[in-house]
C-alpha cells in the first residue's frame, strides 16, 4: 500500500504544548511536537498550535471563568479542540509526572464532559488523541499513561502507540534539541538522531491520521450502547444482572 | 439508529481474569467481567474466558519457558489472544495497583512484541482492548491507566471509555457482588444496582464492539508510517529534522 | 504509654490546600484537612493554613517570577514551608490524579531543590510530610503515591501511613462533608462517620508529629553520605564499583 | 560529623531482588543492588539477599499457601523481612512499571497487614524501606513511587531520597552493568560511572541506615494515635468532628 492513496487533507489537528516555561522558544517539548506536526502537515492535515502559557487560563472545574469576571481564555482553546479531529498534548516531565499546565488543560477539558455531541455521546467521541513527552531524566511512559487515559476517559479513541518522547540517560544532562552541553558543541542536536524517538514520533503521527481517517469515514463511533439517554434501552449491564431483574 | 443493523457475530473476544484468588468462584472481578461478556455474547460475539490461575504461567520476558523444560501454559493463552479481535483484562485492586497476575500477563504479551503481523506491524495491531477493575477501596482509574497504556503501547487500539469498575466507599467493606456483609443480607448484590458501574460496563462493551467492527471492516490499521521496516521510507520524524538532514 | 509525656508545642506545621475551587469555603478537602490540623493544634503544634488559590502563583521551574516583573506570591508560601517541621498537602482528585494546583506547588518546591541547608543537604532534609486526598470517585492512593514520592525525592522523611482520604462508592455522589444530596438531608455530613477515614487521618496526624519530634530531637538527618559535596568522601557506590576503580 | 562516630553493626537489612529472570546471574538490577548492600556491609550492617525467583512463591492474599497443600516458600522470606530493620526492594522496569514479581512480593507482605507488633501497631512499624530500579528505557520514578507508597502504607518509614536507579537514553540499549553492546566493548560497565546513579545509591543506603538507627534508638514509632485499639482514645479525627459529636 502506498501512502498516497489515502487523503488526509480534510483533517484538522491541534497540538497543545503544556510546557511550564514562559517563553515558547525555550521549550524542548515544542521541538519534538514540531516533528510530529510536520508529518501531518505534509499529508495535508491542517495543524493548529497552542502554547498554553501564551494564554490566561483559569483554574477550576468550569467552562468559562469569565462568567465570574475572571480573565479566562480557555474557551478559545476549547473551540480549537472541538474543531479538530486530532489532539496532541505535549508535556515536559517534572519529578516524573506531567506538568501542572497539562493537568490544568485536562481539568478544563473534563469540565465539558457533561456536554454531548449531536448523537448524545460525550463531547469528544469521534476524535483521536496522542501525546509527546520530553525530559532529561525519566517518566515518558508514566506521563503518557496519565494523559492518554484521561483523553480516553472523556471520549477520545487512542490509536496504537499514541505516545512518543525523548529522555536522556538517568541524571541531569542536555534536553531534547540542545546543541551544546557543559560547554561543548554537540554534533547533532540532542536526541535528533535517536531512532527510537524518531520511529515512535512517526508511528504516533501516522496512527493518529489513520485513526482519524477511519473515524471520520465511519461517521464517528456508532451511537449504540454509549449514550447517556440510550444505554438502558439496548443490551446492557444492568438488565443483564440476573439477580437484579 | 437501531442496534440491529450492524452484525458482530464474526468477532471474537477473550476475557482474561487476573484475580490472585486460587479459586475462580471466589473472584468478584469475574462477576463484573461476566456482565460485559454477556453483552457481547448477546450480539453474537464469540467470547472465550481465561482464568489465569487455572494455568501454570512462567515468569520472564520469554515466549515459552517450556523451551527450557519449565512448566508453561502461556503459549495456549497467547494463542487465544491472537485469535481474538477484542481483549478484556480483568484485575482486582491491591494496595491501589493492578494485580501481580495482571502484571505477569502484560509481561508475557510484551515478550512477543518483537513479532510482526503480515503487514510488518506489531503483532497486536488491528485489535482492540479494554479492562474491568474491582476492589472494595480505591484505584479503578490507576489500574486502568496502567493496563490500557500497556495494551496501546504494544499495538491495541483503545476505544473511548474502555474501562469499567466498581469500588465501595473508602475503607473495608463488601466486594462487588457480595450478598451479605457484617452478618446482614444485602437486598441487591453489592454494586449490581450502581448505575455508574452498569453504564460504564455497557459503554465499554459496546465501544469495544464498535471499534473491533470498524477495525475489521477497515482491514486493521493501514500499514503506512507504522512498520519496522517501512517508517523511514515515508514522511517521518527523522527526515523531517532539518538540522539532521 | 500516655500521650501526655511527649511535648509537641515547639513544632510547626503548614497545611497547603491545592483545591481548584476559587472559593475556599467550597473546598471539601479543607474539611478533612481541618480534622488533621485540629489534632495537631490540640497537641500544641503551631499550624498555618495556605489556600493556594487565594494567592497568585506563577508557573515555572523558578524560585521567584517577580524577578521578571511577573506577579508571584510563591516566595511567601515557600517561606512558610521552610519554617515548618511538618508539611501536609491536600488535593482533590480529578480524573484520578492530583490537581493542577498540587502539581504546581510541587514544581515550585522542586525549583529550590538545588539549594542546601546548613549541613549541605537538600533543603527539605529534616522535615516530614503527608497528604490528605478527597474526591467522590476514585484515586486516593494514586494521588498519595505521587505526592508522597515527590516530597521524599526532595528530602522529606515520610512516616508510616502518611496519607488519608475519603471517596464514595464508584460514581457521582456527595462529596466529603456534604450535608445533603439529591434533595435529601444526610444525618451525618458525608464521610464524617467513616471509621477508616477517621482512623487514617488520626494515624497520619500522629505519625507526622512522632516523626517530626524524632527528627527534631535528632538534629535532622545526620549529614553523612547524603551531601552534594561529601558523598564521594565516605563509603559510596562509586568507589565500591570494583570494575570502576 | 565523621561517619565513624555512629555504629550500625546492630542493624539488619534484607535486599529482595524482584527480577523476572530465572537466573540471578543475568539480573542487571542485582548489580546495582549490590552497590547499595556493600555500602551497608562496610558499616557493619548484616545484609541478607533474597532472589525471589529462586523460591516458589504462591499468589494470593494469604500468609501461607502451604496451609492448603500448595508449595509456598513465602513464609521464610517473610521471616527475613520481619527480622530486618531495613528492606530494599529491587525491580526491573517492564513497560514502565514494576515487575510482576515485585507486585507479588508486595501482595504477600500486605497479606500480613492485619497483624500487629507488640505495641499493637501494624507489623512493619519501626522499619525503614527503599528501592533500586533499573531498566534500559524509562520508569525509575514511576516504579519507585509505587513501591515506596506500598511500603509506607503498611508501616515502613521512608527516608529522604529512598530510591535509586539507572536507565539509559530513550530506546533500546545496553542495560546496567553491560560490558558490551552491539558488538563493541564498553570501557566502563554501563552506568557504573553515572554520577547521578552512584550518588542516589549512596544517599539511599546512608539515609536508610540513618533512619534505621534513629528508629531503633527511639524504640520504633511511639504507640500513640496509631494503634488499632487505641486511636479513638487519644485526640482523633472522629471526636474532633464537631458535627458528629
Amino acid at each position: 500500500m502506498s501512502e498516497n492513496e489515502t487523503k488526509y487533507d480534510d483533517l484538522k489537528a491541534v497540538f497543545i504544548n503544556c510546557s511550564i516555561k514562559k517563553d515558547k522558544s525555550q521549550s524542548h517539548t515544542q521541538l519534538l511536537m514540531d516533528r510530529a506536526a510536520d508529518i501531518m502537515r505534509k499529508q495535508g492535515v491542517s495543524v493548529e498550535d497552542v502554547y498554553v502559557l501564551d494564554h490566561r487560563v483559569a483554574f477550576g472545574m468550569v467552562k468559562d471563568r469569565a462568567d465570574e469576571g475572571q480573565d479566562d481564555e480557555w474557551p478559545q482553546i476549547q473551540q480549537k479542540i472541538m474543531d479538530a479531529d486530532i489532539l496532541v498534548i505535549g508535556s515536559p516531565i517534572w519529578l516524573g509526572t506531567k506538568s501542572s499546565v497539562a493537568t490544568l488543560v485536562i481539568e478544563r477539558m473534563y469540565a465539558y464532559s457533561g456536554d454531548h455531541n449531536d448523537k448524545d455521546q460525550y463531547l469528544y467521541y469521534g476524535k483521536t488523541g496522542g501525546c509527546i513527552i520530553t525530559g532529561n531524566e525519566d517518566g515518558i511512559k508514566h506521563c503518557a499513561m496519565d494523559i492518554l487515559y484521561a483523553l480516553g476517559h472523556i471520549g477520545y479513541t487512542i490509536p496504537p502507540q499514541a505516545d512518543a518522547g525523548w529522555i536522556g540517560e538517568a541524571g541531569p544532562g542536555p534536553s531534547y534539541g540542545d546543541t551544546e552541553w557543559d560547554g561543548k558543541q554537540l554534533d547533532v542536536p540532542m536526541g535528533y538522531d535517536n531512532d527510537f524517538t524518531n520511529r515512535n514520533t512517526t508511528f504516533m503521527a501516522w496512527n493518529l491520521m489513520h485513526t482519524a481517517r477511519m473515524l471520520k469515514d465511519n461517521g464517528g463511533i456508532p451511537a449504540v450502547g454509549n449514550t447517556s439517554s440510550g444505554w438502558k434501552h439496548v443490551t446492557n449491564a444492568q438488565s443483564d444482572n440476573p439477580e437484579y431483574r
